[in-house]
């Protein structure tokens, strides 16, 4: 039987394009459902700029107190990607070229014009880092000590996820079972908190929505032991039905 | 001439759905794009979990040291909406239900099945809070101190914000303009470096994608001074230009 343990992890999103509402991130919801895969928690995020001591505080605070630590964007080869130097001086570490990915970026950027001074900035990692494959581009995540540094372009962090896959320890993964009902959720409302409140170990999230000039809510509930995920659902499927609700497996 | 001070906004974003990856949050993109308008930079954001000690942790630490603080989520009628509760926990007063909202949720429900007991939680406010205008529906956001309290829905906060548009003391906007070229952001990085440096109070980002199968990237030159804006985008295409560079005026 898999642990009881919650393993958790947080993410910082380094990027002005992001607080500057120039691009819509993405990285959150992708490793949030990876992780849960992997039996871990996104227990917080933080956005922050590109500045030094902004990276350095969120990358302290939340290294310590999780079991996992995953940054996203600021590792690029221009003046603005300055994450390994931040978490460089968040570990009081130097910064040195890795020889494998100093290799690897040799091999990527031998038929696209060479390896440029910009371009081995790519190689650079804290001091004691290993990498992690991207197959998608030419340049390396990074891993040191709790932390994976990883890219900002969704599609490219996907690759390093993958490549990660299967190799973090975890607990259980949660398990989350979904039904919807045509209902404002107030409506409902009491019933979701006894229901609840008669479940241990299980939470009820509820999310309204307008669509089709409707109003309609989904209810997912959500534990760490599906059988109490199965338990929780049949009661609050049968109180909903008990007060005249249609329910909608798998929700709207 | 408008002040120099920069006025700062953070966002707690409340949510069990956005940590799980179950929803896309759409409200950072979309604050900070009116903050910008506001003369107000969005400087840090959270993501925290439904419980009242990350929330109060991350709205007592930002509430000081931004100008204002924003919060999404976490306040509609269900046992999971405890972002009122919270943020009267971390201010330290007590709650109540506001008048003002108890006769505007009365007016909204008159026809809508009447205001019950779960629909009147949403007229619950922290104790010395005003309210916030909904024209989307029913239940008000909340204003006390420098905190805005705000839907989670992201078409419900839009509507809040435009009741807010105007309201906020701020600065200079922000003004950004782009421009594009189909080149890795390696071959021009050392060009970037230098022109940014060369022009204070500027930041010039650079923004890489992959399209159609080409290798592309915008660069963004943003300042709170118009002038200092065109002069380092002027010298910034005729950098590009006379390294052989095709520049697209807008971005790609």
């Amino acid at each position: 039987m898999a642990s009881e343990r919650i393993w958790t992890a947080a993410l910082v999103v380094i990027g002005d394009e992001i607080l500057s509402g120039r691009t819509q991130d993405r990285n959150v919801a992708q490793l949030a459902t990876w992780l849960n895969v992997q039996g871990i928690r996104l227990a917080e995020v933080r956005v922050v700029a590109d500045r030094e001591e902004a990276i350095v505080e969120a990358v302290n605070t939340l290294r310590a107190r999780n079991d996992y630590l995953f940054t996203t964007g600021g590792i690029g080869p221009t003046h603005d990607d300055i994450t390994v130097d931040a978490i460089a001086a968040a570990l009081g570490v130097g910064v040195e070229h890795h020889p494998d990915a100093m290799a690897t970026l040799t091999r990527y950027y031998e038929t696209r014009g060479g390896l440029t001074e910009a371009r081995a900035r790519m190689a650079r990692v804290p001091v004691g880092a290993g990498l992690i494959e991207n197959r998608v581009s030419g340049a390396p995540g990074i891993r040191i000590a709790n932390i994976f540094i990883m890219a900002g372009v969704p599609h490219i962090t996907a690759g390093m996820l993958d490549a990660l896959t299967g190799t973090l320890e975890g607990g259980r993964p949660v398990v989350s079972r979904t039904i919807g009902c045509w209902v404002g959720e107030s409506e409902v409302a009491d019933i979701l908190r006894a229901t609840e409140k008669a479940h241990e170990e299980v939470a009820i999230g509820s999310y309204p929505f307008f669509r089709d000039g409707r109003t309609g809510a989904n209810f997912v509930v959500r534990s760490a032991d599906p059988a109490r995920v199965d338990a929780c659902l049949a009661d609050l499927t049968a109180a909903l039905r008990g007060a005249g609700r249609e329910v909608i497996d798998d929700g709207i």
